[in-house]
C-alpha cells in the first residue's frame, strides 16, 4: 500500500505512523519530495483496509492498494490456466460444455424426459433444482431430498454427471451423487456457506451474485480455495442494472476480465441473465465468441407449465435446435465437448 | 391480476385460458372491449408470477398484479402501527431508540468501557459483532462465542438489551441473553436463515440488502413473519448505487415508504451506510426528522485501532456529543425512549 | 390504458372517471368484476402518463400502459428491417461495417495516416472527434472547425465516409462532408439536439446515454423520427454499473431487444463500453455472434500520445490483426460489407 | 499524482517515463523501496487521466490521483463558504429558502394564483417550467416565450423572484426578467450549454444528473465558474438506482458531501427524488435537518390537471400546512429567510 502524507506534517508524526505498522510486521518505505510525500508499506496487506488507514490517521491524505486482495485464484500467483474434470467431463482450455436441465425438478417423468432429451441434444451435465432459493416464501420451494433422489434416477439413466443448487451445508449427506455443487447468486456472499464448501472435494460452480463486482466475486472464490477446495467454475448470470427490459443485465465483459484475473473456468447462465427465453439462443452465440467455457441453459419438457421460472426456459425441440448451432459455432472457435 | 389479450383471439383460446386457471381454483372475469379486451384472475395469487403467464400463453400481451405480493407484513391488513418491546425498550409510535456499540467485540476491556459510555451518553441498546460476516477471509471474522460471552457481562454490568448479528442457526445456542437477532444486509434473502429466525421468538432486526428493493424487503420480513415470528425491526443502511464517494447511499425515502406499506418499526444505521464518521451527525438528524424509530451507531473506545469498520466508528466523546443533540431533537419531534 | 377500480366505489364515481376521458376524446371500456373491476382506456394514450392518472384519481388503485409510447420506430407498425445506406456502405441486413479512426482529430498527419491504415485494414467508414465532450473543462476540446477540415482531407484521400459528433447545431454548417451525424451518449436526452438532427437528412448514429433505459433510448429515436429524418443507427455503448473494472458496462442483451422492439440497424462500440484496449477483441467477437450490424473501434498511430482515451484505443496494427479474424467471422455469419 | 512501478524495470525506463513528463513542464520525484518504487507527478495534472498513463506506459502497475480534478469550487482554495443573493433573497449560511410553483407554466390565471398562494405560505422564490425536456416527443413541452412573459406578469404582481430551465443558450434572450437561470438534470453534462451559462451574470441551479457522481456534479460547476460565473447553487433531486418505487433515490449523504467539497449553496429537490406526492413532506423535514440551505417543491392549484408531474405535485392547501412545519423547523435551526 502506499499512502500520501499531507502537507506540513513533521517528522515526528511521520516516524510515529512508520512505527505503528513496523511493530505489526511490515516494513515501510519513505519517499520524501518538495510538495508531498509518500509512505510505502510492503509485508501480507490483505487483512488492512486502505479507507480505514485513512480515516484514522489524520496525517493521511490518501491511499492506494498496490496489490491485488485476493491471491490463490489470483492468475499473478499461477499463470497457467486450470482445467476441472467432473467424471470425465472436462470445463477449461479447449472445451466448451453444456449443462441444461429444468428450473426444479418436479417429477420423475419430467426429469428422465428432459435428461434423455438433452443428452442426445449434446448437453453434458445434468442441473436441475432441488431446494430453490425464491423470493416469496409462497412459491414452490423445490422437492428437496426428492428432488435429489430423482436427479440421481436421470443419472443412472443417462449417465449424465449432476449439478444442483445447495444453499444450507446441512444438505451435504444428500449430495452424494451430486458431482458440481452450485452456490446460488444470492449466496455469493454467504460466507458461512463458503467456508463450508470450501472443505469439500467436490467442484463448485459459484454464480456471480446480482450486484457483486468482480473483485467480490474473486473474492468469494478465494474464500473457498482458502479452505483447500481448489475446483472452482465461476458463472457469470447478469448484474442487477438500471434497465428493466431484461431481469438482469449480462455482463458479457466479465469473461475476458475473469480470465486475465484468474486461471479458472468462467460459464454464462443466460437463462437468468436475460429472463427472456427468445435472448438465450442470441446471448450463448455471444458467449462461444467472447471465450466462455461453457452455458448453462434452463430447458423444460413443457415450459408453460413449469412450477418456477418457465418464461425463460427453452423446450426441448428448441433446445436441440439451438445445440445444433452450438455445435458448429464450437467447432469455428476450435472447441470440444 | 389483470392481463389484456391480444387482438384476434377466438373465443375457444380466451376459453382455454380461462379454464386452465379456474381448474386451479382462481374465478376469472372477462372484460370484452371494442379494441382490446381484458382478464381478471381473482383468488390468492401470491404464487403466480405476472412475466410467466405472459410468456407461457401466446394469447396474453402484457398483465399486471393488483395486489401486493406480502400479506402478513401488508399495512392493508393490519392498519395500525405495531411497537416492539425488547428488555422495557419499546420500538416505534411515539418512541426513538439509539443502538450502538462497536462493530466488533474484541475483548472484555473494550466492551465494558463502550457499553457504560454509550449507557451514559443516552443509547438504550448495546451492539457488538461476535460473527463478522466480511469480504476477504484473511479480513478478521470475530470472536464468536467468546465474543458473546463478553457482551454478555457487558449487559449484566450496564443493564442495556445486547443485539448482535446471527449467520447460521447453529448459533442459535449461544444467544440466550441476545435481546434482538441482527440478520445482516448480505443475508436479507438468505431464506433457509429467514425461515429458522421466524421459529425463534425473538425479536428480528433486518438489515436492508445492498442490492434489494423495498419490495424485496418486504417479501424477506414476510418469510420470518410466516415461520411465527412476528417482532420485526427494519433497518435502511444504505443501497450501492453509481455513487462511489459514500460506501453505499442512504435511501432516506425508504422509511415512510416502508411505514406506508407495513406496521413494523423502521430504524437508519448511519455508520455502514456511508462508511464516512465525519456523515454519521448530519444522517442521524435526518433521520430522526424523517421519522425513523430509532438509529444504529457504531461506536469504539479507539476508534484507531479498530479490527474492523474504524474509518465510520464515532469515539466515545463524538458520541457523547452527538447524543445530546439526537435528545434535543426527540423532544422537538415529541418522542421519548 | 387499463385501470383497477378500487374496492366500494359508486357508479356515479366511475361514470364521472369515464366522462374525464371521453370529453378528451378517450374511448373507455368497463369491465365490473365480483371482487374488482378494470377500466380500459382506447385511443392515442402517448401523452398521457399512468403514474399521473393513478395519483390523481383516488378511485383508481393501479394502472398498466397496454401499448408502448413510441409509434414511428416501433415494428408492430413497421415489420421489415430497414438497412441505411451511406455513399454505398448498407448498415443492416446481411451487412457488417466497421467505423474506425481516432478519439480526437490531432493533426493531418495523424488522421491521415490512420485513414489510409484502416482502409486498408477494412474499415468502411471513418470516425474522428473534433467538438469532444469532456467531464474537465480542462481536458482537451478537440480540434473543431479545424478537426472537421482534416477530416475532409482524409475523405478526400481515401473515400471513406465520415462520421463525427455534433454537440450543438450550431456546428451543422461545418457539416457538409460529414456523412453520419453522431449523438453522443451525454446528448442521448438533450431533446432539443434531437428535434434539431430530425431536421436533416443525413443519417444519425444515436448513442446510448450511460444511464438510460431501451425503452428511453428508443424514445430518443422517436424524437429524431417525429422530425422528419429515418436514417437512425442504434449504438450501443455500455451503461455504467456498480462494476468499476470496465469504465461501463456492455448490454450485450440491447442487441438482440432493439431488433425486435424496431427495425432500425444497431451497432456496438466496445471502446467506450469497457474503456480497456485488451477487452476490444472479445468484445467485438461477442458484438458479430450476437447479431449487431457493425462495430465502432477507436484506432490511433500512437496511442500513447493519443491526446485523450489513449487506454482504449488500438493501435493501427492491432487494428490490422483484429479485422482478419472480424472477416473471418463475418464469412462464418454470412454477413458482408 | 502517484505511480507504482513494476518489479524488475531498469534505471533507463524509469528515467525515460520521467524526462516524457517533466519536458511537458512537471516535476517527477523518485520514491524507491526494497518491492517496489514510486514516482510521483507535481504539477497541474487536471489534464491528465490516471487510467490513460498506466495503460499506456508498460511499466507502470497502477496509479493514483492525490489532488481533485476541480479546483475552482474546491473548498480546499476557499474555505469560507459563499452565499448567493438573489433580489435581496439569501441563498447560503444562516438562511433558508423554499423555490416553488408549477412544473410547467400552462396558463395567466394559473401561475398568478399559485404565485401569490406559495408567496403567502412562505416561498421566496417562483419557479415555473417554460421550456420542458420530456422524454417523449408527444408530451406536453411547455409553452416556450409566451411560458416567460406569464412568469414576468406573476413577479410584477408578487415581487417573487424567478427561476426556470434553460435548454438552449438562444432561449437567454427571453430571460431578462429570470433571476435564475436553471440547468436540468439531462442537461448536467451537456457542455456546450455549461461553458454558455458560464458567461452569464446570472445565478445558476445547476441540477444533478440521474446517474452522475458527486464528483462529475462538482466538475460541471467548474465548467460553468471556469467561464466566470461565480454564483452557482446545487440541486439533489435523486439519481437513478434499483429501487423503483420512487422515481429516483434522493441521495441525502450528497448535501454534507457537497458542502465539505466546496463552498457553495445545496438545495433539494424532494418532488422529482420521489414522484410521490405523500414523500414531499418527510423528505422535506429531512433536508432541512441535514443541512441544506432550501428545498424546491412543485405546487399547482389543480395537481389532477396539471400537464406535467401531476403525481408528485402539492396543491396549495398541501404546501401551505408543510410552510407551517417547515417555519417550525428553520426556527429550531436558527435559519431565517
Amino acid at each position: 500500500m502506499m499512502f500520501i502524507i499531507n502537507q506540513g506534517v513533521s517528522d515526528m508524526q511521520v516516524q510515529l505512523f512508520r512505527d505503528e505498522f513496523e511493530e505489526m510486521g511490515y516494513r515501510t518505505i519513505f519517499c520524501p519530495g518538495a510538495d508531498m510525500t509518500a509512505i510505502g508499506l510492503i509485508g501480507n496487506t490483505n487483512a488492512l483496509e486502505v479507507s480505514h488507514i485513512v480515516e484514522t490517521h489524520e496525517i493521511i491524505r490518501s491511499g492506494t492498494r498496490v496489490s491485488e486482495p485476493y491471491k490463490l485464484v489470483n492468475r499473478l500467483f499461477h499463470p497457467n490456466n486450470e482445467s476441472i474434470t467432473v467424471n470425465k467431463v472436462v470445463f477449461g482450455e479447449g472445451h466448451f460444455q453444456v449443462i441444461s436441465g429444468p428450473c426444479s425438478v418436479e417429477s420423475e417423468e419430467q426429469i428422465i424426459e428432459v435428461a434423455r432429451s438433452i443428452k442426445k441434444s449434446g448437453a453434458t451435465v445434468l442441473r436441475g433444482g432441488a431446494y430453490k432459493p425464491r423470493s416469496s416464501p409462497y412459491s414452490f420451494q423445490g422437492l428437496h431430498e426428492e428432488g435429489l433422489k430423482l436427479l440421481s434416477l436421470a443419472k443412472k439413466e443417462t449417465g449424465l454427471p449432476l449439478i444442483t443448487e445447495m444453499t444450507n451445508i446441512n444438505q451435504l449427506k444428500y449430495f452424494d451423487d451430486v458431482d458440481i455443487i452450485q452456490i446460488g447468486a444470492r449466496n455469493m456472499q454467504n460466507f458461512d456457506l463458503l467456508k463450508e464448501v470450501g472443505h469439500c472435494r467436490k467442484p463448485i460452480l459459484l454464480k456471480r451474485g446480482l450486484y457483486n463486482t468482480i473483485d467480490e466475486f474473486l473474492m468469494s472464490a478465494e474464500y473457498i480455495m482458502a479452505g483447500g477446495n481448489e475446483n472452482i467454475i465461476f458463472c457469470e448470470r447478469g448484474i442487477r442494472t438500471i434497465e428493466t427490459l431484461t431481469r438482469n443485465t449480462l455482463d458479457i465483459s466479465a469473461i475476458p476480465l475473469l480470465k486475465r484475473k484468474s486461471f479458472l473456468p468462467v460459464i454464462i447462465d443466460p437463462s437468468h441473465a436475460s429472463g427472456i427465453r427468445s435472448l438465450v439462443a442470441p446471448l450463448s452465440r455471444a458467449a462461444i465468441a467472447v471465450g466462455a467455457d461453457g452455458l448453462m441453459i434452463e430447458t423444460h419438457n413443457n415450459p408453460s407449465k413449469a412450477l418456477c421460472d418457465g418464461a425463460q426456459s427453452l423446450d426441448l425441440i428448441q433446445f436441440e435446435e439451438l445445440m445444433k448451432d452450438i455445435k458448429r459455432r464450437m467447432e469455428f472457435e476450435g472447441k470440444s465437448n
